[in-house]
């Protein structure tokens, strides 16, 4: 059995990504089709060595297909899901819109792919700064429970998407080349497409990912808070997040403060995160060795670093998390849900989808 | 009255400011003295629109000064701040050099000038990182009290000198302009020039500033932590801090989350903050108003938003705290000090001076 696999999203950062993964993937692919806006379709894309013309998304774009992967932003997921799952394809869906839909698994494989067995057509993918969060802490989760969460994020610009990566570039040439000031750059994309200001990231850190919500905190932030809890299955673990955004292109990199429910000794801490699948530990003070974004770029791993004890609180734990934001953060998650599907047998699930998702 | 002043170290990232910094001070100067290494000297450099030749500091530097500004480097402090002292100079050192020192004040004008009363002729500036959090915390602490401190920073390389700020320069110049891969880029300085290794910080974000100490924080982390308990002369506070720098030219960003010893309407904390001196509230999340980096380079002012609860522990509370690492972080809190030192009378205390410091 081989699958007709369909990138709803495919000329975005995102789904470029999805394609080299899919070219790297386990999952027997028959036949891949391209899906986008009516504005990239007609554009020419590779995999395994051959063109393929990218088709603008339609109602009926899904006759055929076994498993779609979106990633064209929430209101593409939520008008042509539906469509999707009807036409009888499992849909992983890598935007926002269905994360918190209690008839959605949201899932990072590694943690929670026992979540994808009572799926109904429709399987999340978490936000890029949740899924490395949650692979680097659910091996300390397993054994000593987590009480508490705070984390700061070092976010890059990959994940807003491709117009981000060009800004960024061109402001950067812009202060670094012509000499401007960096608070004189235009700016038209970051911190979020969607709100109403824009503020130059070369040279600065931008405390604003997504737009804000009525508590003050950014959506970005409460996806962090509400994702975690879904994924742990634990309404009880408390997670506070600052997200921002700094001038790194591709590598998401996190300062994750951690308390355990019982003291967890530091260097079980790090066997026990060395051993999970999907987290790679990097962690050697004196020789200067700690996870860095520009070494997680194109990896599908989750790199975890300084993890030490707080000088204070018995319980507290501090470690760097870093890893590739398009790729394990999206692109080879959503994959890798896929594969898990397969190897589970839940590509066509006996079960009767419910339609729609409610 | 009118001092003689010099700068040791005039030539460097924060020695610059310094004079700047003069130009613009109350300060009644009648003599500027610019003072470097042996490479620097005989360069010249402007103060006030008048020519200074640079000279190289020696032991016999001193005569005459009445204020000496120090920020070359810890062992320059170790060697010539005793002789300034000596020759009846009052010593304001930026290095970290003397600061954990019982009888060397550690002083932030806006929260323990009154530490300036008993110096014995060597103060010392705090680390930039750990002034701008004392500027938006001791509002807090006098009113509700501070039980722990968790900071994640995001610093500017001008922290590491002026030849970080050409090599981070250079290496974005590399990595836009002629499409090297980041992680091939090579360095020199960055993380931290006295160590082993260093590594490209364009396009990444490194979790070491300064050297590893023994217990796997950094001294950057410790000096953030140690500090903060000589400066609100409290040891009971908790202070955990995990130290980045990212690339940004200019001014530190922080994340601070605090605990207070009782619950703080967080109304009221930004009243508490916005009233006090050195510190601008800059916070209206509907607005999209929030400090940044770019906005503060220049500014002698710390500036303090995304002000809020944290979702769980009731006297938790997150705040955005930025301010411009060179001035207020170095030279403008070290002028200040100067200042502070000529309002109060103590440039040339009547009590005898210890010497030497131990």
């Amino acid at each position: 059995m081989a699958y007709t696999v369909a990138i709803v999203g495919a000329t975005g950062a995102v789904g470029t990504q999805m394609i080299e993964q899919l070219e790297r993937s386990t999952l027997p692919i028959a036949k891949l089709r391209l899906l986008s806006s009516s504005r990239s379709a007609g554009k020419t894309l590779q995999f395994k060595g051959k063109d393929i013309v990218v088709e603008e998304t339609t109602e009926s774009s899904f006759e055929g297909v076994d498993i779609a992967l979106f990633s064209a932003g929430g209101s593409t997921s939520a008008k042509y899901a539906p469509y999707a799952v009807k036409a009888g394809a499992v849909v992983v869906d890598n935007t926002s819109h269905f994360r918190q839909n209690p008839n959605v698994p949201l899932v990072v494989p590694e943690v929670n792919a026992h979540a994808l067995d009572d799926h109904k057509g429709i399987i999340a993918c978490p936000n890029c700064s949740t899924i490395q969060m949650m692979v680097a802490l659910e091996p300390v989760r397993q054994r000593w429970g987590l009480e508490r969460i705070i984390v700061s994020t070092y976010q890059a610009v990959s994940g807003a998407g491709a117009r981000a990566i060009e800004e960024t570039k061109r402001e950067l040439r812009e202060a670094v080349v012509d000499g401007v000031n960096p608070k004189d750059l235009k700016a038209d994309i970051l911190p979020a497409g969607g709100d109403k200001k824009h503020y130059p990231i070369a040279f600065n850190a931008l405390a604003q990912i997504d737009v804000f919500t009525d508590n003050d905190y950014t959506y970005e932030e409460m996806k962090m808070t509400n994702e975690t809890k879904k994924i742990m299955e634990d309404d009880a673990i408390k997670v506070s997040a600052t997200c921002v955004r700094i001038p790194v292109l591709s590598a998401h990199s996190e300062s994750v403060y951690i308390e355990t429910k019982v003291i967890a000794p530091i260097d079980q801490v790090k066997e026990a995160i060395a051993s999970f699948p999907g987290a790679i530990v990097e962690d050697n003070p004196s020789q200067q060795i700690y996870p860095q974004a520009v070494n997680a770029v194109g990896k599908r791993e989750t790199f975890v670093g300084r993890i030490r004890k707080d000088l204070d609180a018995p319980k507290g734990i501090h470690m760097w998390v870093v890893s590739d934001n398009l790729l394990k953060g999206a692109a080879w998650n959503s994959v890798q849900i896929a594969e898990t599907l397969h190897e589970r047998n839940l590509v066509h699930p006996t079960k009767d989808l419910k339609f729609p998702l409610e």
